[in-house]
């Protein structure tokens, strides 16, 4: 039997943000953006192990609500760090431990995703592929194509550009999903500015090449207040 | 003092969307898209010429549109091609001839843009822009930033891909304005696949390469059900 986990990494920014509540915070059809986001997993796999990273201004916080909501899905909550590299890490080290107390070949057979705490919208047949594909391959990330035109920057001169064919590139998603063994190695290295997601880290390591699966438009981050509406109507219509 | 004239395109695909009405007419705050978007540039220029390009077989439709909306925003319709390239070709033939019933000089101090129809929210602040910028540069057109993650095919293999920086990447949004010669010389090219927009015809062409001005997250272009949930949201606010 396959052990799962997921890190769900829930927002460094935090109450930073001002006085506005952190997206992972606002209420999303009569529930916080992260209960929908943990509920996702749990609704996948009851088994699967879930880790909150969390800014530790926002522990109390989240306590709270989850009393308040009467959230009862299991998951352990881990302080975050500097950067989103520094949370997934902190994730890793508690999976680690975990995985060290029990036989010799611990890792065998375990694997970890990643996903962003403010991507409430992934849906149960996505996550499956992620991580049913994950175990052929030993990594898998969702990808979904860009419909717009894309230029790239030259660099020579401010403000000129180059057409590039747009057909070639893709968004990156998550959950992105590993080999436990592989991704808590990866987690090793020192930490790099490029290390924007999991699969660069995993890639800079040299142990495996992830391979992609289609990923869902649906599945958006939340960043802006555009996006929250975007989710509001796509929950709406879910429903 | 500046001749100004846009071309917008409305949907080569038209009726053939099949029961739906297609994008450009649906009802949106009241009135159909693309009276929205006429309306954006006779709001930044009373004095701009507007040319409308539609399939042969929506203008009974939109003239009856026109008249049951009351919609007075002086234009002239254009019928369409059969790609945006054709669509636009055939825009700027009904241009060249008006202006070539002037004096000699006849293309000094004109700028032409072309606009998507399905983007009634570009803003008036944007339209001045990128035709203030045309005017100095030759042609012009806005962009924005992408903010997923971005990965490239490699085209070696099937499902895998590199990372590249996002910050070195941008969208490509309307108008695209050039200096009226160019444009049209332009677009006497034969036509070619990678045509996606104004600015792939004029760089093609070589004679000049156009300069980019900050677009806006907002002016979306409206293709899905969710990109018209989305316009619907950015209206209200706006109102």
């Amino acid at each position: 039997m396959q052990d799962k986990y997921v890190i769900i990494v829930a927002g460094g920014k935090g109450l930073r943000m001002g006085s506005d509540s952190p997206k992972q915070f606002q209420v999303l059809c009569g529930r916080p953006v992260l209960m929908h986001t943990l509920d996702a997993f749990y609704d996948y796999d009851r088994a699967i192990r879930i880790i909150l990273v969390l800014p530790d201004v926002q522990m109390v916080y989240w306590k709270n609500l989850c009393t308040d909501y009467d959230f009862n899905i299991p998951h352990v909550v881990v302080s975050g760090g500097e950067t989103r590299f520094h949370s997934v890490k902190n994730g890793l080290s508690l999976i680690e431990k975990q995985l060290a107390a029990k036989e010799q070949n611990w890792m065998d057979n375990v694997l970890i995703g990643v996903h962003d705490g403010v991507r409430p919208l992934v849906s149960k047949s996505l996550i499956a592929r992620t991580y049913e594909q994950a175990t052929l391959e030993k990594g898998a990330y969702p990808i979904i194509p860009v419909t717009d035109s894309l230029r790239k920057s030259t660099g020579a001169t401010a403000k000129k550009f180059v057409s590039v064919d747009r057909s070639k590139y893709f968004l990156v998603q998550t959950p992105q999903v590993f080999w436990a063994d592989l991704l808590i190695a990866a987690y090793k290295q020192d930490y790099k500015e490029e290390f924007t997601d999991d699969v660069s880290v995993v890639e800079a390591a040299g142990t495996c090449h992830p391979t992609t699966v289609e990923g869902k438009r649906e599945n958006l981050k939340i960043t802006t207040p555009i996006d929250f509406a975007i989710a509001q109507i796509l929950m709406k219509c879910k429903t």
